[in-house]
């Protein structure tokens, strides 16, 4: 289990892409939109992790949501599982809130899932596994 | 530049150290109290990154007034640096707001420093540059 990445809800993603380029010296080196979500997203590379910046498509979109109520910042760590399906299985038997019945795809071709943050210390925690194709 | 690792503001170390054990599957391999920042932190190995639980050892802790005023959750990230000094000029350069003037000791034997979050979208980004000896 390793960090996948981290994601950061933005209120302006071209914005944020300008700021994180300069951050972190690189470029973004993929933008994907993942309709389910309403959500636009943008990569960067940072070692074995990657930063995920998360732009709302639509303004009842949950990333819309959550800027509106928080504001900008961290939204979810990611951890890259090799078996996605075993992972929940025994998270719920740990007592952990898995917040889906079964993964869904997310960005960046995964099967994501995600555990509910009262769990966590307040922390989004999303799994993901690489799928193939 | 690589995602050192993720600190996540806690309530009760004691507790949340039990619960990232069981979340990350792995035990905690470190703990060690910054007395300048009156903090004790407790680290977990995830692949090239590391999760550091934030718990505060004074009520005026910092971390005791982030966790009062928005909850647990997700403080800051941390990328590790070939050279601290000359990124932290590059990003003052680049018009960052660096919260110091000069690196300081953090736990895990680095020196460290901080750019303001209304810099980064929200997050609190801390560079870490491994200490020699």
């Amino acid at each position: 289990m390793h960090i996948d990445h981290i994601g950061i809800a933005v209120e302006d993603l071209e914005s944020a892409v300008e700021t994180y380029e300069k951050l972190l010296d690189g470029q973004c080196y993929k933008r994907e939109v993942v309709e389910d979500q309403q959500v636009e997203t943008a990569f960067f590379k940072t070692g074995q992790s990657k930063v995920e910046l998360l732009g709302a498509t639509a303004p009842d979109s949950v990333i819309a949501k959550y800027v509106a109520q928080k504001g900008q910042g961290m939204h979810h760590v990611a951890f890259e599982v090799d078996d996605i399906h075993a992972e929940l299985d025994r998270l719920r038997e740990e007592g952990f809130t898995v917040l889906s019945e079964e993964p869904s795809r997310g960005a960046d071709n995964k099967l994501v899932a995600f555990v509910h943050p009262k769990d966590n210390c307040g922390v989004l925690v999303e799994l993901c596994q690489e799928q193939d194709g």
